[in-house]
């Protein structure tokens, strides 16, 4: 049992404390045949009839906890997504954990919960980490790193270099709404609301869209919302990425906030969401099999590749047209 | 051409700032054929005859440079010594970078070369990557995060399950010389002396001892030094694992500054140093061949495991004994 109520900073010093944390926090809650903390390395099994990949990212949200989610579920959802939408199943996870002094050990508890269920959720194991004690006023309390290995089938066909003129582009569902739940998370703002994160693992979307052999490129719209996804289509493509400002699924509290706070919902960021560009000819069937999930259920047609120069041209709901241009300041600082 | 002198908050949203940041810092100092920033996830290539093994390790030492290396070339050794340790062949890193607002672009650079040259001496790449900015007051300057993953031939015997009673042990160099490089570079000790980091590879000594049949097992004594390994040995196997001051390699100057300051060597973090595990006959071959290595030209047999109840004995200089309790207390925080 650990006795300690707060993290303190021998609880990374490679002693007795830390291998109480680490066994009595994340070992036993993280649990799975696969975990031995004992060791400096992890085996992974691996079939060699499949292409594997690796994928990491940071977390820093802040705050730690908002509706829908927390840092805990988010490390896990952020990594798994970046897998899934490469075309990957997910197997693996590292885990590294930066506390700084003083954070409660309770609350760490509970988003390490928060992580393993997100883990068991997404059939993912956690098979080795890590953790470094900071000293107070070094630190946003938690932060959370995850590195992913997944496996895809051999000679999958995905990625920028497939999309063609005329392709279709979806997304999954209603944007910003992890950007602006975090926000109102934020006592500095006194806004009342009621949007959740929509940070899940969107493996079901992407198991669904790999069916579709007209599937050319998948990303998740995290950290520059969908107007960075489109920007990064249209500049490695060298099409114009048009979008139809009406078709794009937008929450009226989303767009409330944003109106309020002179946020632009097309760069928040999703963290449960999918973008996808399919063969035009597909794109109704990919909709209505995508709408037919929970996760999935607002998904919607949201506009084509063209021919084109580079740039990303929004049709606006009273008819005209305006550039999205590439994200330049900082809307929403460290909401992943 | 980065333009900004210092990392703001809008290098870590997602927009252009941000793809300025990693393609002019991370991307083009770390190039190689297999990394491709503008991927979520990076395909690697293994070979299925082998076993693959995963590590990873944070990095929040302060200060962030120190005579023999700095975060940079720490963060590659950490992990790559995990690996190898693990007798794994390491050959792809994920690397995070949580940046505190304000620091230094110049600095980044800088440590991201030094990360560079030691990922190229080691022989990994770096092939996928995450960078989030955080407020200033919120973090250390830099923190950074490493996975790396590695082969070894299948069905090796390696680990802490195949030590037998009898055994020898060995530490391929003197002990502590981390831990007081870091602890002189910081300013608050105003202690002249001459002691640069261990930081380094230890993969040259890790395949030397691969060679021997009878290696059992083993480790680096990073956070918590060699007592810490010590008693890892000590508590898994049952036995007693018995070592000898006299051969236990310290350097005078570290020996100094340990009485000056109250701290025991034995406790202090190395990072470039392996203790083995190995059939006590082939203890001699395996010493003779790392004392030929330069990173090993003070290497020792250090002690032996006996039948016992699992504590750590010391025989001293003066031809006492005492116990190497578990460390407990932080003698030395953020060295890693």
């Amino acid at each position: 049992m650990i006795e300690d109520k707060y993290v303190i900073l021998a609880h990374g010093n490679g002693g007795r404390l830390m291998r109480e944390l680490i066994n009595e926090v994340f070992a036993k809650i993280l649990a799975n045949p696969e975990l031995d903390v004992g060791l400096d390395a992890a085996p992974i099994n691996l079939d060699s009839d499949n292409d594997v990949f690796i994928a990491t990212d940071g977390f820093t949200v802040q705050p730690l906890e908002f509706p829908g989610g927390d840092i805990g579920s988010l490390a896990v959802h952020g990594t798994v997504n970046d897998l899934a939408v490469a075309g990957a199943t997910p197997q693996y996870l590292s885990l590294n954990a930066i506390i700084e002094e003083g954070f409660e050990i309770r609350r760490l508890t509970h988003i390490v919960q928060n992580l393993a269920a997100a883990a068991n959720a997404a059939g993912v194991r956690v098979v080795a980490g890590d953790t470094k004690v900071v000293p107070k006023g070094h630190g946003g309390g938690l932060y959370l790193v995850t590195t992913g290995i997944g496996q895809r089938r051999r000679n999958l066909k995905l990625g920028m270099q497939h999309i063609r003129e005329g392709d279709s582009i979806l997304i999954s569902g209603p944007i910003g709404d992890h950007g602006i739940a975090v926000l109102l998370a934020r006592e500095e703002f006194d806004i009342e609301g009621e949007v959740r994160s929509d940070c899940a693992s969107v493996l079901e979307l992407t198991a669904l869209a790999l069916k579709f052999d007209g599937l050319r490129f998948m990303r998740d719209p995290t950290r520059g919302g969908l107007a960075t996804v489109a920007h990064e289509i249209a500049m490695d493509t060298g099409f114009e990425v048009r979008m139809h400002e009406n078709n794009i699924p937008v929450r009226d509290t989303v767009a409330m906030v944003c109106e309020m706070l002179g946020y632009d919902p097309f760069y928040l960021a999703c963290e449960g969401r999918v973008v996808a560009v399919v063969a035009s000819n597909q794109a109704d069937g990919l909709l209505a099999r995508w709408q037919n999930t929970i996760g999935g259920a607002d998904s919607a047609i949201i506009g084509s590749t063209k021919h084109g120069d580079g740039r990303v041209v929004l049709e606006t709901e009273i008819g005209g047209e305006r550039f999205l241009e590439e994200l330049e300041d900082d809307p929403l600082p460290r909401i992943c």
